[in-house]
């Protein structure tokens, strides 16, 4: 008799493209795929021709057993098992995920938002592993986020908690696509440091090979390519941003006291150009009983797998519940 | 053979007084007392008389059964158990207040600050008994706060989680006790409004007999009173405070997405003069994937008892979960 590898499949519906993998209670992958998320096909089919491209994995590796599928997802309501309004994907309204799943897999599936999903992959295969308490921040297109006290994943009332993206940094300040001024993703993102490098470009007279590149080409890799190489609008352009978020992180810390703050995403990619000016900003506006106790620290998840692995992670958690 | 009747003791230590009583499950008080905290004795000698009086009280009502001591204090430590650099207490450094105690007593012991004494009491007793995620705000000489996730109080990783009232909600605003600018209590407690006032009488030509009153005399029941009158200032003082109370409890909900936000403490007895700007403060600000949701109530538990009741529902949690 051979021996049974038990798996979870985990799934990372994005904008563009929908990864999966089939992944160990360890942190083995033992297949991945994607399928793209916006083509012109309906909810159903999307469901289905996954499920299949899953079931096709699982059939061509007999060893594998199937024990739940976890997913992470724009605008996941973790309670519901639905897809809510996500301003990114073309299924509008309020989107049955879950039970869709269901009806193809007898096995148990819980689904959150891609950030939330981060966090429990943190917690449960990187820097967070032996952490009850810590903060997930993402920096990707916004900034998501996801935070962890007394152990456990904060999804609050209506499932949604973890939106430190749309909170407050600035009266008043940048406009943000949620219709409100100031939001903290405004400045710390991959999109805020570019807004900061055309701030600053407007405002300095400083020579700058960014003053070549339009703002629909600038990306945070070419801001951290230009930093790396001494660029001084670049380098002010992290420090900025490092600012305001270590700003706006002490305010996190004042509700819920982490162990560890980690960042994660594409501009977390910089590292010390992020890192270095967050964590003194962080330290530097902390309220004094929390000096001198809270690490920032970059992810130990590697971009490739992350996703998948935290949507794997989630639905381990909660077999491990129940 | 009489029945016997098991209570805790619920003990509130602040900078005046220590008041204390002995409560059983379903919030009956069976006796209550008082003593000065800040006498000339040193700590053991206030805790040998603070437990000579509780034993006494036991003594004659020999149908209690003490099952545990529950306290809330300044600075309280709730995984410690200790007192930590509380500034308005006259005991300095580190006290080991639960291990005193139970020196006295051979029933466990628990303590943490008063705002989250604040919040389990509402959970036990008052208003968010049926909640799992809420936000309990103390408007007293600060603001204090106690956060509920998943039906637990978030202490976050050193036991300090839940300082809201150290929040920035203006960059370089109001000159704080804490050495830093801006934080949400110097606008939203019961100094905070007599700052406003003072603000706006400085701004202001209108007439008020608020113009009359020292900063010093000045007291949020005097603001409350002029209000009710009428008066223009104290009105206007108090739609501010609710305003920048409600732009930043919208930063707390991105942070916990709670069911519902019970304000207490001496500014909340102004009632609706606070509730009402406050409420429709947040609704203006929240993300819009909260709005609609988030309930601001007034806390369900009465002044009086509040306190004691609070930190004797911290104490039956413990022996609950135990």
């Amino acid at each position: 008799m051979e021996n049974i590898i038990e798996v979870v499949a985990g799934i990372d519906i994005g904008g563009t493209n929908t990864k999966f993998g089939l992944v160990d209670k360890k942190g083995n992958c033992y297949c991945e795929g994607s399928v793209p998320t916006n083509s012109d096909r309906n909810i159903e089919n999307f469901v289905n021709e996954l499920s299949k491209l899953i079931k096709e994995n699982l059939t061509s590796q007999p060893d594998l057993q199937l024990k739940g599928i976890g997913i992470g997802v724009p605008n996941g309501n973790y309670y519901k098992g639905t897809i809510e309004h996500a301003a990114n994907l073309k299924w509008k309204g309020i989107v049955p995920l879950a039970k869709l799943f269901k009806s193809h897999f007898e096995v148990p599936v819980a689904l959150t938002n891609d950030a939330n999903a981060a966090a429990i992959g943190e917690m449960v295969y990187g820097g967070a592993r032996f952490m009850k308490d810590f903060i997930v921040i993402t920096l990707g297109t916004g900034l998501g986020s996801g935070l962890v006290s007394n152990g456990k994943l904060i999804y609050g009332h209506d499932g949604f908690a973890g939106e430190l993206g749309h909170t407050i940094v600035r009266h008043n300040g940048r406009q943000c696509g949620c219709g409100r001024r100031g939001c903290l993703e405004t400045y710390a993102s991959a999109t805020g440091i570019r807004r900061t490098v055309f701030e600053i470009l407007s405002e300095s007279m400083e020579n700058s090979p960014l003053r070549d590149i339009s703002f629909n080409e600038l990306t945070s890799d070419k801001i951290a390519e230009a930093a790396t190489k001494g660029d001084v609008i670049a380098k002010e352009a992290f420090e900025y941003t490092g600012e305001l978020l270590g700003q706006k992180l002490a305010d996190s810390v004042a509700h819920t006291s982490p162990e560890a703050i980690f960042l994660f995403g594409g501009l977390a990619k910089a590292g010390d150009l992020i890192l270095k000016p967050t964590q003194q900003s962080l330290e530097k506006h902390l309220l004094p009983i929390y000096r001198n106790k809270i690490k920032v620290l970059l992810s130990e998840m590697g971009e490739i797998n992350a996703a998948i692995l935290g949507a794997g992670a989630l639905i381990w958690k909660e077999i491990e519940q129940n």
